[in-house]
Parts: structure tokens; sequence; C-alpha cells
């Protein structure tokens, strides 16, 4: 591949830098799974330079000594930039504050899933939301009536929530009316819950496909998809687990996705169901007000909206080495990744070194001002190159 | 026993006609476990002149067909006055409403129970949020999160919900929070959850102490005491199953409660952990204001505040054959029972024939203007007899 082929194309278009909000990371105590190394290439390649890091390692990210674990493994590897979640245990509501000016949200996980951090009561939740800062976002994994659940919470602790992975129309529906009643409410869809349902199953393979929120039904899927409004972000719920693992008697849930996310978005793009606006309202836009996160200076992502392929099986540079997308056929591929001024994806190659990655907290004490990103394009303006 | 009884104690009071606004009749269906005969002597025994049924019989109460079969079955057999509820199912939220003139309210099963009425989507519960009137209650049985949910469900479709049976700390607080936010949500406690906790269930038996919601731990209990403020009603959830169906290999949650309700409230008075009008709050004065219920004129319960008796495991009217207060110890026994000026029950003889209970919807049609109940009298104010 060349340079000949960009200049053959008519459709290639600048994103801003995507904000990947929800990623498994898996380092330390998964290191087989992902690192901050292969997971950093895996968003680059995947058109995302800047990643939200989630506490389920192993230890957990729950206090002092295991952030700076990660911070240390981050820092060193990460080619990416990124923020760190704390976790909320049933333990640590009366120090996890402490964390809060390291860390880019708490994380509070509410059902059953591929963690040790799980809250079953309400007592527990409250102690958190009426610890942790005003300031930085509360980010829960809450399905079905969960949903309702902490949404009521944090209506009642007077602070905003953020829902993870919607995947039921039951769920998207209280969240739609939740907002029109003014209640502060925002959610995130995982591509593999708008591109895929219980039908794909088969398919996929009943292992392989397990994941939380399981894939649900045709109707709830329709049912994001007629909602998209209401959907604030699209983040991927990167959680790579190993072949091997997913064909084993006891599967771990969980699909990898920030390589494959954007040509699925992008397909869409292409067959009238979204828009590009739609792409960076809720890869970039979006995330960064929820979150608070700061602008990166000469970031954008360079795409061919025309490329037409197959997404692999295979050859990604995620260490899960599959994909729950394989076979699919989309439109629109990455070609460039520029991060900070600096070329860190191109023709499929990264070129970011590790450690060259930057935490959010070191950016947002630099760039105190945001200034608006400089490689905000919508396709309406989109520079043919 | 005679009337010198009544002469030689200085402590007899009179108390309105106690209203139980959770019961379960087991007819038809059940008929083994209770019937509106022996169901409805059950509860004059215990001082309750009121009862509202729960639909979750067999057939469960869901349509014209189901409530006329139970309205004949009321009609000929009740001695005390009654209301029938309707359930809420996944199929008949479009036709529930049908039944808003003939039922005094609506059922909701939002958790696993003894019920075949469970509704597990939050769109079903929207529904029949949207769909029956709101000028008549809701109730659902919502333990733990669903408590939480169910509350956001009613704020956002603008309409008051009463929870059943609150048994946990965190429920209690939730419920508290809510209503310190002005949210229309009131909530009831049953006499197992305020005086029986998991630490009871060695005496009781395990298989016979199963119920829903479960006991749970002493500080849940604690929480109830606690938060007694925030309790709008007691209700008994009486919810007989024979003695033999609870020794059985699968025993059925559920305890009677209508003849052991008031003297156990009533020694928490002695205690000095209650009051008078708290019992006269939460069994008269709430529950008419919630569920809109007409008042019985010429109604009242006498009772002895000293007789010190021990609740035995038989001897009751109720077909349940046993108690899980059986061997406890209270202070408190109902001498005579006056229902619309008739002598319903004395000396812990039936007097009240059957079919002389009324339903409170031709009550509410007779009576439009209801009049202060002219037996309502604080301990302050009761009359030595
Ligand atoms: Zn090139
Ligand atoms: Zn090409
Ligand atoms: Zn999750
Ligand atoms: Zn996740
Ligand atoms: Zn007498
Ligand atoms: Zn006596
Ligand atoms: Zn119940
Ligand atoms: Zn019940």
């Amino acid at each position: 591949r060349s340079h000949f082929d960009y200049l053959s194309h008519k459709n290639i278009i600048r994103l801003p830098g995507l904000i990947d909000v929800h990623v498994h990371m898996r380092e330390p105590g998964g290191e087989h799974k992902e690192t901050w190394e292969s997971g950093t290439q895996a968003a680059l390649a995947g058109g995302i330079t800047m990643l939200l890091a989630m506490p389920n390692t192993n230890p957990s990210i729950v206090d002092l000594e295991s952030f700076a674990i990660v911070e240390e493994r981050a820092k060193n590897n990460a080619r990416c930039d990124y923020g760190i979640f704390v976790g909320a245990s049933e333990e640590n509501y009366k120090f996890a504050k402490q964390l809060a000016s390291k860390a880019c949200a708490l994380k509070m996980y509410l059902n059953q899933t591929f963690t040790t951090l799980r809250m079953d009561k309400m007592d527990t939740w409250a102690s958190h939301m009426a610890s942790w800062p005003k300031s930085l976002p509360i980010c829960a994994h809450a399905e079905s009536r969960t949903t309702a659940a902490i949404i009521l919470l944090a209506q009642l602790y007077e602070r905003p929530i953020h829902i993870c992975h919607v995947a039921l129309r039951e769920e998207i529906e209280i969240i739609k009316k939740a907002k029109e009643r003014g209640i502060k409410v925002t959610c995130e869809v995982a591509p593999h819950h708008l591109f895929l349902c219980q039908d794909d199953i088969d398919s996929i393979g009943l292992k392989r496909s397990d994941v939380r929120p399981k894939l649900a039904t045709k109707d709830d899927q329709n049912a994001l998809w007629e909602n998209m409004s209401v959907i604030d972000i699209f983040a991927t719920d990167h959680a790579p687990h190993t072949l091997s693992e997913k064909q084993s008697d006891n599967p771990p849930p969980g699909f990898p996705g920030m390589e494959t996310i954007l040509p699925l978005l992008l397909t869409a793009v292409k067959n009238g169901r979204l828009t590009i606006e739609d792409i960076e309202m809720k890869m970039y836009e979006n995330p960064r007000k929820i979150f608070k996160l700061p602008s990166q200076q000469e970031t954008y992502v360079e795409v061919n909206l025309d490329e037409e392929w197959t997404l692999p099986q295979t050859k990604y540079f995620t260490k899960a080495g599959w994909s729950p997308f394989a076979g699919r056929k989309v439109s629109g591929k990455v070609l460039k990744v520029v991060l900070r001024g600096e070329v860190a994806f191109i023709d499929g190659v990264i070129m970011a070194k590790p450690g060259s990655g930057k935490d959010i907290k070191s950016l947002s004490r630099t760039i105190l001002t945001p200034s608006p990103p400089p490689s905000l394009q919508s396709e309406a303006t989109a520079a043919i190159l």
C-alpha cells in the first residue's frame, strides 16, 4: 500500500481523534489478553487517540496502591492518550475520593459480570454517590431495572450518572424518559449491541458470543437505532479474551472492539443509518463534555470512506486474536492517525512509541482552556486530500 | 371468659377498625390454605375490619372473568369489609383499567415470589403506569434495587407508587430519601420484618421461615425501627400455607399474620418502641388516605392493653394452622370488634355472619362524604370501659 492509494480516492475525510470511554486493558493480571502496549496499538489502528481504562484488572483499581501500578504501566507503555477509572467497591467508599485528582471517573459494577467489584446493596451505591466529587463522572454497569434504580439514586444524590453499554429497549426508553424530565443521565452504546443481536449467536458461535450485557433481541437492537438521539456516546467496551479462553468450557464474557468500531459506524453512514456528525458527536464531542476531557492539539484521523473490505478474524493489534464481527463487509478504513502533531498510525503501521501516550490528567493541567479541536470536520467540509 | 373480665381491667381502649391492605385469601385455587370465610374470621379476631385481598389466586385476578369469580366468593362469604386487587400481567395492561371501578388497586409483582404474575421488563411496568387510572393506587412487590427502579418509573409517569412489605435497610433508606425529595412514594412494613430477622430462623424452623421478602438481617430489622416515621402502613402480608406444605421438600413462602399483628404492635407500645398513635396512623388513617378507602360507620375494636399471653402455635381462625410468632409473650388482646354497629367478634367468638362484609366499592358509593370515624381514640383519651 502506498501514497498512490490516497490519490486514487475521492472520499477521504478527517475526523477528530476518537475517544473511547470504555476499554478493558487487562493489565495487570491479564497480560495475555491485552496490555497497555498492545491495547493502545489497537486503539490507534481503530482511530482512537484517547481511551478510558476500566478498573476491573487483577488486582482491581480500588486504592492508591493499585492505581499506582496501572498508572506506571500506562505511563511507560501507552501509545495513545488515556484516563484511568477507579472502581467502586463495598469497602472503598470512604477513600475512593483520594484518587479523584488522578482518576478519570468512578466505575460502579451493579450486575454480575467479569469483575470482583460488584456491589449488591444500594446502601453502598449511596455511600459512593455521597462521597465521590460531583465534578467527576460516575459510570455504572447497570442492566435492566438496575438502570432505573441507579438513575433514581443519582437523582436523589443530586449528581449526574453515566450508564454504560445500554443494550435493551427498556433501558434506552427509561433513559429517554428520564432525560425528558430533566434528570442528569447520559449513556453509551457498544458496537456489538448496535450491530449484533441474538440472531447472530449461531454464526459467531455460542461460546464466543457471550458478553455482558448479553446480545439482546432484534427488538432491543432496533430500539437502540430508533432512539439514536438518546445515545450520547458510542464506546467499544473493548473486553478482550483470547480465542482459547472463549472456546473453553467456561468462556469469559467480552469482545474486542476498538479496531472494528469505526468501519462499522462508517458503513452505517454509507447505508444512511447514521451521519458523520453522529460519529463526531458520540465519539468526540459528547465524551469530552461528559467526562470533561482535555483537547488533544493537532490530533485527527484520516479515513477513506470508500474502501470496502471484510473484517478479518485475525490480524488485529489486540491480543484477543479474534472478532465477533469477522466476515462482515464494511466500507471505510482508517488511513492515518495524527496524535498531537505526530503521525501515530499510517497505512496499517503503528508509528507511536510506547510511553508517548499522555495521561489526560497531565494534559488537563497543561492545557487549562481547551481550544476547539483543529481536526473537527463534518463530511460537508471534509477536505479531499 | 366473661364480662367480669372486662371490669377487672383498667387498661381497655378503643381503636378504630383496623385496615389491612395486604392479605392473601387463597380463594379460588387454594381453599385448603384459606377461604373468604376463614380468612375474614381471622381478620376480625385480629381487630381488622377491612382488608384488601391480593390477586395471586388461581386463577389470578387479571380480567373481568377472574375478578367476577372472587367478587362472588367474597360477597357470599366475607365477614369483614374488603377490597379486591387486580393483578398486573405481561398481557393485561390494555384492559386492566376496565376493572378500575371494581378493584381497590393494581398490584405489580416485580420479583420472584408465590405468584404467576411476575413482570420482568420495565416496558410492561411502564405500560401499566401509563394505563391504570392515576386516581387509584399501584402497589409493587419490589425488593432491593427494584424498589428504586419502580419509584423512578412512577415519578417519570407522574403517579404515586406504594411499596409493599419493605424489609431492607437499603429499601427504607431510599424511600426516605425519595420522600424528602417530594417523590410520591408510600410504603408498608409487615410484622414479620418488624419483629423477626434471620436470627429467628433456627427457632422458627428453616422451612417454615421461608417468606418473600426473606427475613433479613438484624441491621435491616433495626433500620425499619429507626425509620418508623418513614413507614406509612403496617400490613400483614397474611400469606397462609398449611403446616404440612411448609414442612414439605419445597415449602412455599409466606406467613399467616392477621391474628398476631395487633398483640405484637401493642407489646411494642408497652415496651416504649411504638405509640398507640403509630398504630392508628399506620393501620387506619394512612391506609384510608393512600387507598382512598371509605369510612366504616360505628366501627371499632376494644383492646385490653394489660392482658399478657403467649401467642400459640395453633387455635387460630386461619386455616394455616401455625404461626411464626408462636411462643412469643405479648401484652394486649382484642376483646371485641364492632363493625358498622354490629358486634362482629367478642371474647374469642366470631359473631359476624358470612356475607355480612361489604365491598369497599359499594361502601364508597353509599357514603360519599366519609365522616370522621366514631371509634378513633388515642390512648390519651381512651375510655376506661
Ligand atoms: Zn500514506
Ligand atoms: Zn484504497
Ligand atoms: Zn460492563
Ligand atoms: Zn466493560
Ligand atoms: Zn363482653
Ligand atoms: Zn383478662
Ligand atoms: Zn409480595
Ligand atoms: Zn403478599
